[in-house]
């Protein structure tokens, strides 16, 4: 689970508390605001999840090694840019996505505004959670506490946490989509091809970068093909490269 | 919903949040430790829910009016006395209730140590949220969020809220359980019969009393049965009665 740019330590604590409840393990914290957030009183009967969480600068380097990343939020806001899945629908996907062997990464916002544009350019699908139209936005810590107990009980019923268990146990339905950091490094050559080819005006560069990212995310290619289109893209920058020189 | 001995005033605005998070309108607190926790800043977008709940002092004048009463726990710290429904399975039980024109209340107990046994036995059903056994001690306002949730999102999707419709609309399924407060009239008068009787000794009426609630909730009678068994208990006390003074 990620927790992007938290401002309230308690709702850290909060979050941590409802993992242990519903059989969670691994807790990724992103540029929170406060430094002292590990100490959150409120992770009762969590601490040790809080001390073993990891911080990271960016959400890229939060979900680098996962296969699925499900962002959260409502819709009501924005246009999403990616599949909405209603929480009740997650967890056939979650299911599936450990089966093949994947991980799968449930990211939150901050309790002002969410996920951003640009957090959600990193996830494959916007979970929501069905909410009454006058009164969407839930307080961060009951909203990660009704999507762990929606996974907990559809997915891996009765039995808590085995999420690493299934994941590892049953290998055979099809390799799984590369992770997020395969993508992001396919990104950064396919992008270096695009301004060497002329593609990408300067002025259009940052949008270039978002629109890419999502769409790697749709294809959701599996590590092999993934390495594959690399290796094309950089055999294609190597040329373009070449062709400048020679101009 | 029911609060019953709500110590933390930003638990009660967190529950009151989430009801309207999920498109519930009817909060009742029980014996609240905090005088002004209608003030409670966490209720965010629900000031006019906490301003409009219902006070009272003790459980059974809360729920008086209830034809399905579920209160909600973990089963590891006691042996339940009445049948323990998983929060999964709940809905349809809700569902069934409005459908025939009942209504129904979620009872949460306090922070610190939740439903007593006394509380419980003005329940039909004990609601267990499946959580980790070794950290199954959610917070309030988590807990709360939980089981609306799973209501909404099970008994009336998509629209919200649409408990009062159905419950008006659709009387057909047979009739409703008899309210709470009717079945606390009837044990009132089986008592009186029970002690002119001579069949409760002094040193037992509480336990018998706590056993005839919970006795009267597995039976569930309609409220025109229970006014035929009130009538039946009038009589036999009416003539217990009449027995003493003839002797």
């Amino acid at each position: 689970m990620v927790l992007v740019s938290p401002r309230n330590p308690l709702n850290i604590g909060a979050a941590a508390r409802a993992m242990a409840n519903f059989g969670f393990r691994r807790l990724a914290v992103v540029a929170p605001y406060a430094p002292s957030w590990r100490e959150a009183r409120s992770a009762v009967g969590a601490p040790e999840l809080l001390a073993s969480a990891a911080e990271t600068g960016t959400l890229a380097e939060a979900v680098a090694g996962c296969t699925l990343v499900a962002g959260t939020g409502t819709v009501t806001r924005r246009k999403p840019e990616q599949p909405v899945v209603p929480l009740p629908g997650l967890g056939p996907l979650v299911e599936r996505e450990l089966i093949r062997g994947g991980r799968v990464a449930l990211v939150f916002g901050s309790e002002k505004h969410g996920l951003t544009r640009d957090d959600l350019s990193y996830c494959h699908l916007l979970v929501e959670i069905p909410t009454d139209s006058r009164q969407p936005s839930m307080n961060l810590g009951q909203a990660v506490a009704v999507c762990l107990y929606e996974l907990a009980s559809r997915v891996f019923p009765p039995s808590m946490g085995a999420a690493e268990t299934a994941a590892e146990d049953e290998r055979t339905a099809g390799a799984p989509a590369a992770p997020s950091r395969a993508l992001d490094r396919l990104a950064g050559v396919v992008e270096e091809a695009m301004i060497a080819a002329g593609y990408s005006p300067a002025t259009m560069q940052a949008a270039n970068r978002h629109d890419l990212r999502l769409l790697l995310r749709r294809l959701a290619p599996t590590e092999r093909d993934t390495r594959r289109i690399l290796g094309l893209f950089r055999r294609i920058l190597w040329r373009l490269k070449r062709v400048k020189k020679e101009r």
